[in-house]
């Protein structure tokens, strides 16, 4: 698999803090999306392609992502760096009353690449932004999680299937879902802005 | 069940338009959908209450959604009566680059009540901004439509499944999922903005 990736594509980690921990927040699939996502951004890093750390700051009062508290920090493996960019918000989209698109329009970045938690939230809610906001937008399917969910008729749906079916529905529509391995792969054999891999 | 409802609640139809009985959008489920709609617009109309029509024009060459064909005329049981704004868009969230969110806000409007097709694609784009740009949200659920779909890894959903995970993860944290009968219920007995109904 080959992908077209825009040399100033940028990486998004959306809200992987360490209240994604929480047990509120169980039973989590893919527990390697935080280690598929480190690696993205170590690539990210390597090639001086910008990178964005979206920090999610909850207004509600019991929630580990509130702020100054520990639960509201960003993993070990996923903290920013110099000269990166982190983007606060307090909703699911970050896009709404932050700089997030103001930033990346300032760059002259066309392409995003999200990955982050969770999928059927936060990522859901930030990818279809990004995509109807015109930006050619890839989801990276092994470096996001999603959660058992219960549905308003008491049925318990598997992590896994929530998963499979938000991919399902922004796929093609909203983004290009890919998976880390061959995502990285076309990224190394990438010679200029928008040349084939 | 009863809701504490506005006043001035505006009600948004999303793509009602002729095009949605294209084949390409089959199997549907909610054959229903249209008629609760046409009972919500009825009932608003009846009160006065602010009526916003969402049509989409596709930019996509063989979409029926394109304009300037019959399907991207309004269903004739939803079409706008006098009075009643269109608010056309190019993608799936009725928000971006339109002037809903400024329409909404300048008559005063905080709170909106979503019918329409897809609940999977430009409902849920719409709903999920809806509610991170702070508007009370209600999604009538069975004034909406799914299809089926199927996954990346070649698994069909039923429009059933899709239709009731959607909604397990829009209710609560970006709308309130209703149905039409009590929500209609709860609009005759309401008596001014805010109060009990």
């Amino acid at each position: 698999m080959s992908y077209k990736i825009a040399e100033n594509a940028a990486l998004i980690i959306v809200d992987f803090q360490k209240a994604i921990d929480d047990s509120r927040w169980e039973r989590r699939n893919n527990p390697d999306a935080e280690g598929n996502a480190a690696r993205l951004l170590e690539a990210w890093r390597a090639a001086g392609r910008p990178v964005l750390h979206v920090q999610h700051l909850s207004t509600e009062p019991d929630s580990p992502y509130r702020p100054a508290q520990p639960g509201c920090d960003f993993k070990d493996l996923l903290a920013p760096g110099p000269g990166e960019i982190v983007v606060q918000k307090r909703t699911n989209n970050a896009f709404i009353d932050t700089g997030l698109e103001a930033t990346l329009r300032g760059f002259g970045i066309g392409e995003v690449v999200i990955a982050g938690v969770l999928l059927h939230n936060s990522v859901d809610a930030t990818v279809r932004m990004a995509g109807n906001l015109g930006f050619r937008t890839w989801l990276v399917e092994d470096a996001t999680a999603s959660i058992d969910l219960t549905d308003l008729d008491g049925r318990l749906w598997s992590a896994e299937d929530v998963h499979a079916l938000s991919l399902a529905q922004l796929n093609g529509e909203y983004a290009s879902v890919v998976r880390t391995e061959p995502f990285l792969a076309a990224l190394q054999t990438l010679v200029a802005d928008g040349a084939p891999a």
